[in-house]
């Protein structure tokens, strides 16, 4: 889905009447108060910019061959679609890699891009990122690590293992993560859960740091976009709505 | 399957002759003391249309379209069934949508003609329905939450983690809540029942709430009606059942 | 999905809100001269209801739990929504049944409460219906046969080899027929396309008969309703458009 | 299932009851007119125990481990199902196995149980059933080959190939057919019916044989018992029923 | 497979032949002493004849209907083969059934004629067998429960929930017990093993019953003739292997 | 994969160094001379930009959402790579759409605006595109027609059937068609393959355009960076191919 | 399965046990004999050693990356079976190449070992290897042509049509070519076969060129060898029936 | 994948490219410094050569066949990979098997081949191998038991409970073992995890032995060699890689 193919205008258009016409316009003035429950909120202990870090592991363009437990295109979009809602919210994000020069490949050209200036640890050898002691230095500023990686049961799951031993709370983002096969997925995250991880996909992951279409990044438009952009089924309602929405104002 | 379109005397019929021949019109008088397990009533805490509230989140029409994990006419038969069992026994109901006027879009029309006069909460922005004063003042007032809606991993994921977090207990009724993929309904799932939540289906909802089919609505026919409906493989024993047993009336 | 749970008057708003802004309101009143090409209808040779006969083959309630090739719901909506198109647009429809007294239980009542008056041929025994000489005769008015039944193998599979055979035009409506399995299914598709057979889905049934959304049973507001009860995706998408058009109205 | 294990009396009412109300007793007596169509039936030349014979290939107990394309215990009994068909309506039936003293095993014992005094032909080494000539002079006294085995794409396609080229008419059992995987089933099945091969099912041999419930062995009896065996779905049809009807007596 | 066609001189042969040369005729003899490690027997607490009961809840030809989570011919396999395992090793039994005049359907005949004088109680109405005296009654004189039914997510977990809320302990026999989906029966299942219950499979109740090839019904013998007939693959490998045998015989 | 995030500057890093040691660049003088076999390029009537057009029917927002025969990504992608296929190679394309102003939705943003000036017909009410007298103009200039749009057994089977009928070459273009599930796809493509139209994919199509590495558009380098876009896999290969020439390159 | 770990002795006695009770070794002197059939022959015209040829197109570790009809392992085996398949009875092999310095890489190392002195065409940008006069050339000895490789819809499928239009006769190798998914494979043998082009598996070339297991390299042991390394469910019936063999000549 | 066809010379040079170029072979003498982290070591008690066995269950040829719940050739490289891991970083191996002179067969050759002095303990009779008392003091040196088997549900699982309930740490290998269908190894593997057993996958097995690209047998080139033979998809990488970079040298 070539973002840069998209009829700009329209698609503004579509995502102005979607706002307008949901109140979103009106509301966000007066958002600022919704929130009002502090103690729950702490109690919940949510994700958000402040506390959460993201670490992308691994997604090589090489290592990217060995996922077979969902298609490649599904794949590559909710990769970059986490790597995007990171972006998005401000969520401080560490790259890492394993021996770029061989193999494994690069890391994926559009990961990247999106985080030109993070911060890249490439690993000489060390096959769980988290005996890397540069990475270690770049993950732990805050408590929640979302992790995210080429393969789930390795890459994955070792400096999942390692990082919950040292009691940081760790969020598994499955569906941005990807391995040899379904049987192979599933018996990893039960090891993972098992050791106290918290499974989690890219869409709750967005949504928990948004809280209220009112709130977050150009009041709600932000993830509007994001969505029309990486959810295709969400952005085919956008366009409808506003086409319908048109239609209503001509004839209205 | 339209039931306006049933042979309604034919169905009556069926009915009858089913209840009859097992039993349940004359049990059903003396049908009052067959629960006298008070004691382990409580232990075991059953649902009941006294102890529970059931909560349907954004089933919209626009969400709708988002839900992959099956097929769009078993999951919308899936529920209304459950919105008929609430219905049935008479479990107080609650509403609640997204940003109705925008690409969510309303309320499935055939939920709001089951519960025409139930609260129904728009919510202004809260992606998490609990963020919402007036949802949570109207969804508390028993202990026990069965929850329903779209998308599983947000929309029923969210409010779970945040009722379980103050007390309530919650049964996801997993067929009538729908989303993007398979992996994704058993990750957020499990973040579900690893905070606490007991999952359930619409089935077992309703066999919970009828305890004994000598007991209920219209002593037992109100179930049976309602599987007629909603459960067509039941239907077609219901009716293969009448209609045998005429043959045995009339060669008898 | 019980139509008659519907709020009607939401649904004739959607519908008419649909026809109107789709232009087919002040369409259909012209509509009459676009058809013009009859020597190609001619030589495509569609369906319509002048030239077919819906033929309905032992869609009784035993035989259902033989269909394993789709799921319950799923399937038992098709077989609605066929009989519900013949209905639309006036094929005349032939049922018939096979010992409906034993095992293989009573006609589907739905299906009977759509045709109350059509002609139902109760086959004493043969399990070819081209073997009963009533069929034959009231199935076999016009050239082109629509045959849809329960198990594709057998009850659909037999008479159209004999139809064929005769000189008929025969179309199987594939996912309005069921049967064990779905190799069993490709295996007697097969044979049935190799005799000659075309394969056909209720949808495009549909869809061939009504030609142009501006004519047909009340000017294409027919297959709306229809499509809004036997399709629910497609029934969603009349919903939210209708409500989107109404936000525009509003804020027009 | 093993039959031996049933109440025979249970099973023999059940029959018996579902034979009296389905009027098949009062009709067998008067059933010897019904196929009074012998042109139609010359024309359509439908297979019959006249005109046909079955070839069981290779169903030995080695090769059936290499079975993958279904269930182990769906694939042997729609193989017995067909042996036990072909007993019932007298087909002559031919067995020939591939080195039994090597690896690929001994004919399964239940077929041989089926068929004790059927001509078989072990082959010394001959991959192509055909090859052998003393096969080939067993098996073509008749124009219709019914033809299953394992596996699929070699011991059934290669005889059905030369027979085709022979002038045979070849119907291949796919579901008494079994191979590695659907994929090569699917190749192989393309590549038969490319060569004039026709596809069947046991379920449609058993039918086009029965032609009338009426008729054939013990006036349909014969049927519905190998059906209560061979098809539990059909066989707790007619459980359910006969149960049903004996309510109803007791009842009416 | 209908054990009653097999050749039973052939399938003695073969199992006699499987026994001499695996050792067990030999071995059989001095078999009494290996189970010395008492300790650690009490400490696992095995499945044993003597401290478990098997509840067969619910297996009714209308019930069966219901089962789409597996192939009907696998399920009904399945189920016969746990029967037959509990009656090999001596394990008590109770049957039960759910309004067996009704749709519900009478219980399975090839259940009952494997138990012909078990205890089976007729339940009036109550959905939860656990809420039936007699029922609980009969179930409770062992603290181990195997419990296997349809439908997995009412007629099995709910005396599931009530037993073990009274301190038994209760097998789940998965795949024994059945019904409409397999997200539905996953449900099932984590609200089960949520609150205490173990999972198992017809198997792995006989394996654990027999603890040694050379000990249980006759010596062994017993376990391999039930493999032989409800488990096709194991059977063939029998066969197989007497045949193998015996040829080293003749050429040896 | 929005192509407007990669890194320009490395993705053309890749192309380039691909081209370079694959020999393009050098080859791509001497290309001229290389398909000097027209008779047989005569013969086998390939497609081209001189004697195909591609009509892309009904790719609407709204009617994307019945498209359950593939991953919803995976599909748009597909669609959108067909799209950028036609405009690579200048094969003219034919939009056209179905009552834009209702349920059925805008054409899709993304394909609009890679052919922002191709002729769209929009069909006030024909289903059959065929029968709108603008759209055959428009689309009749050439024999070969590529067709692709949702749903497949509808807005592509119909004029596809029209089209044959007339004399016209019609290639559907599988994987850029969608309807409501594989049976419903398999039995429309089965009609049309009956019918004369040959089945293709978008992959093959781009191939068949671009019939040597050494021709084309920018000598290769158009195909190699369409592919990387819509293609991840091939993407992922480019990259990797890349990367590893350079550090060749260092080592060397 | 890398045989070079297998004990050879144990496999060659396993091997030898199995010819010798199948009575491959006396049978083998007479079997010249056998196939007395000439005319027979000639009119099936089967694949042999000398009027066959295999094509190997672009089975390259880059390309290898795109397959997802199939499990990764599974694939590599069948193509690497074929290969030797090819290699045991002497059928003449092409390879071919697109583009190996590029990213679709060398040809698989291990295809390569097989045939170290095959002949190896690499293309210099000719997608469809047809339209290389150097491949054309190599590959046009004989009649029929063996096809497989990389894609199944443009590498295999482009010279496939290409080839038949100038008459040869195609047989595609189906499980031995792979593409991008399942339906684009359907799609691609669909036009394949409607153009003439022959399905076959890698196994029934290799039982098409034993014809007779006395027969062949090595008087049958060459296949029963081959079978061993490339499919283990057949490997493993050789062992156990070798290992069966042998107890019975201890015991016998 | 035959490793004994592959080209060695050819292979050689892909890995010892490989190695250069992703500066192993530099960084190996550096390397021993690198796990400076003892106590998190310790404290995440990760499996070593030092501290793991592995126990290898009835790996035999016949009880091979009865595995469905993958595919025979995927499953056969797992157990084989699982295998030579265990061997390159001299993790001590013990076998066993039960009854190999019966139909279960003798243990896979591969197995033996890969450990051919390493203890095989031929079980009498005992189901659960940790009844066996040899077996129980072979395999208990260490505290951590790598376990794959067939059956998972018995052959795995039991050992698994007594060795859990004697204290050990058991880490079961799950695509190295095998059983009837995949529900089946989901109740077994959710049996095993609710005592206390880690579920694996033998490439985390052979990960978390490496630690580190740098180090272990060969400084890595070991670890690259097996994934080269056992895991395709990775081999092809390693392929690619080591061709491409050949490219850059000549070319730079």
């Amino acid at each position: 889905m070539p973002a840069n193919m998209m009829p700009r205008s329209a698609l503004a258009l579509a995502l102005l009447l979607s706002a307008v016409l949901s109140g979103l316009g009106a509301a966000s003035a007066q958002a600022t108060g919704i929130l009002s429950k502090p103690a729950q909120q702490v109690k919940e202990n949510r994700i958000s910019a402040k506390n959460a870090v993201l670490l992308l592991l691994d997604h090589q363009t090489g290592l990217f061959q060995l996922v077979r437990d969902s298609s490649v295109t599904d794949f590559k979009t909710n990769v970059l679609a986490l790597a995007a809602t990171a972006k998005l919210y401000g969520v401080p994000t560490i790259l890492t890699t394993s021996l770029e020069g061989g193999p494994n490949g690069p890391i994926l050209p559009e990961i990247r891009a999106i985080f030109p200036n993070a911060t890249l640890i490439p690993r000489p050898g060390e096959i769980n990122a988290w005996d890397n002691t540069d990475f270690v230095k770049a993950a732990t500023g805050r408590k929640k690590l979302l992790i995210a990686g080429i393969v789930t049961d390795v890459c994955v799951l070792f400096p999942t293992l390692s990082a919950l031993a040292e009691g940081y709370e760790v969020y598994i983002v499955t569906d941005a993560s990807g391995t040899f096969s379904a049987p192979v997925r599933d018996a990893a995250l039960a090891r993972a859960t098992g050791a106290g991880a918290v499974l989690i996909n890219w869409f709750a992951v967005a949504c928990e740091l948004q809280r209220d279409w009112r709130l977050g990044p150009n009041s709600g438009l932000g993830l509007a976009k994001l969505l029309s952009v990486y959810l295709p089924e969400y952005g085919n309602l956008i366009s409808s709505h506003s086409a319908a929405v048109a239609v209503g104002k001509t004839s209205g």
